[in-house]
């Protein structure tokens, strides 16, 4: 079992096709009243959700049928494979349902569980951020670098809601004690809050409750960029991995953020 | 003392005007890395709000010497004018300075203290809209129409943050109330989430704190939508309110809104 060091460029092109052809659904639905569905966590879905999943399934099933795919609608094929393909088709459907043009298609591929690529694609806004293992992260074509800040007190901090933090079992706690040492925290970003930390607009995002396809994609996003990617112990995160992320902007920072966490 | 019926267009043409000015200028300091300072209250404000304010100010001093002007920046100006003019540069100055594309330029025009025009101006989105006395809402030159929602269990709320609400006086756990009675609530959204509401895609806003010149705009938006706009005991909001604000879709869930929070 090798590991790549670079992704390779036949990888990065269908991911971006993937892109493209997710692009169009979702403006087409975006703001059109589209029916939602209420999924068994009460979690919302749309046909616009169903319809990118579908189309970018078939197109990875046809270029590279050995590879597996995970994705949030319609769930794994081979997913032992070397390769696996992680697909949200739209993070932060509640913001694609109320018109908020903040979701992102969070397109990943992992190899041997890890995640080497990542896209989060802004539809509506047309953004695109992309990172690939061994190469630069880049946002609409462009390289996307974090920002140097040194001090949990100069930090911006975005978590997409403070619902997403249990009151019972900690997570809430240690949230708030991480928050408090920031110095501003704004919510409701989504995966464009990850964006923003790779693009250097922000410091910090910190979520639980997250499902690989949520992280996987941003993973390569913000560490090409120069940023860090861990869980709130530290650790680096694969398709495995519980929920919790932390991102970083300038990974000087860590040590301090695990610490307010109280990890 | 009369008041207008329907808000004249030399007021309208010149509001139009107004975020013609700041529009650019927001542009241009938009993820420019601009400086921040931290006012006494500690919440930034950036060259990009001063810009702006003194555009228009400059603007409404030429056309209407005889209107006041009250200003986030640069305060007020001949404030017991029968028309004055109040001005929120940069509403969402933290997502401004962030990069999320999410702040909104607010520019009202008040008649003996009541909001008879208002527009929220999305600059980089391209997304202004103008709500007027008399006049149907619009939404980049269409009309702006908010939605049905006859029961709070169905209502999609947006509240920019839950940091807005006390926790020593009871507004907190007013909005959490609230809150638990909706479908989903969703943060982030400063001033955008009242166009939202205007245009049908969610059906509550609900904040506490909020300044004039953060408010005033947002109400002839909402209103002339079809929409409801009190404060947290039901009554209209005038230039002199405190700043706790209901923004309503349909204005039947006023009553079990208003309930929620204790009122």
């Amino acid at each position: 079992m090798t590991n790549t060091q670079i992704c390779p460029k036949e990888f990065v092109d269908l991911a971006l096709r993937l892109a493209e052809v997710a692009r169009p659904i979702a403006q087409k639905y975006f703001r059109s009243n589209v029916a939602i569905d209420d999924k068994d966590d009460a979690s919302p879905v749309t046909i616009a959700d169903r319809e990118i999943e579908a189309a970018m399934r078939k197109l990875i099933e046809a270029i590279f049928p050995d590879h597996g795919i995970f994705g949030e609608e319609y769930g794994k094929t081979n997913e032992n494979a070397e390769f696996v393909w992680v697909l949200d088709p739209i993070d932060g459907t509640k913001s694609f349902i109320t018109g908020k043009p903040l979701f992102g298609t969070l397109i990943s591929l992992t190899e041997n569980r890890k995640p080497i690529l990542g896209i989060i694609d802004q539809a509506i806004n047309d953004e695109l951020w992309l990172g690939a293992k061994g190469l630069p992260t880049m946002f609409n074509g462009k390289p996307a670098t974090t920002r140097s800040c040194k001090a949990l007190g100069d930090a911006y901090m975005y978590s997409t809601s403070p619902d997403l933090f249990d009151r019972e079992d900690g997570t809430y706690a240690d949230f708030e004690n991480l928050r408090q040492k920031t110095k501003h925290t704004l919510y409701g970003g989504d995966c464009y809050a990850y964006g923003l930390v790779a693009s250097g607009h922000a410091d910090i995002v910190c979520e639980t409750g997250l499902n690989a396809y949520d992280f996987c994609a941003l993973i390569p996003v913000v560490e090409g960029a120069g940023g860090s990617f861990t869980d709130w112990d530290g650790r680096p995160l694969t398709v495995d991995s519980a929920g919790d992320a932390l991102a970083l902007g300038d990974a000087s920072l860590l040590g301090d953020a695990l610490a307010a966490l109280g990890s």
